[in-house]
């Protein structure tokens, strides 16, 4: 079993009303050295062995994960169960 | 200036229905292999150099980012800005 690490972000020049907010929120909370803030989802699965494990998840952001028109993914591949 | 990554990831043992959902339409799209998923946050920050950077994240995670009942989180510190 191998655990793969998804991080799906908003590219670069698309427009992240939600990390404004956060940005915005921690400014007026006391964190006025916060300049930026974007937003993205992270996944971990759980997947068995697989001889073609890249294709694999490139074939399931495509198809699920992320959307290609806007967003970015990267992932990490490692051995075992996370904790 | 500072990037620091954010990851903010459901506790062990605390039920997640989205990641729940996501292993299940994965399965349907025809991704037998996949045993398991949970869906978290990914936050990039873009934040002045401090003394006490450490600190104050964790502080920020604490007040807004992160609901400490539930979720963990993690964070790296990277020099410069994120492409």
């Amino acid at each position: 079993m191998k655990t793969v690490k998804v991080y799906i972000t908003l590219k670069q020049g698309v427009l992240d009303p939600q990390g404004k907010a956060v940005q915005e929120s921690l400014n007026k909370l006391g964190f006025p050295e916060v300049h930026g803030a974007r937003v993205g989802r992270f996944l971990e699965l759980q997947v068995d062995e697989h001889a073609d494990i890249d294709r694999q998840i490139k074939e399931m952001c495509a198809k699920l994960l992320a959307n290609p028109v806007i967003e970015d993914y990267q992932y990490t591949i490692e051995e075992g169960v996370a904790q």
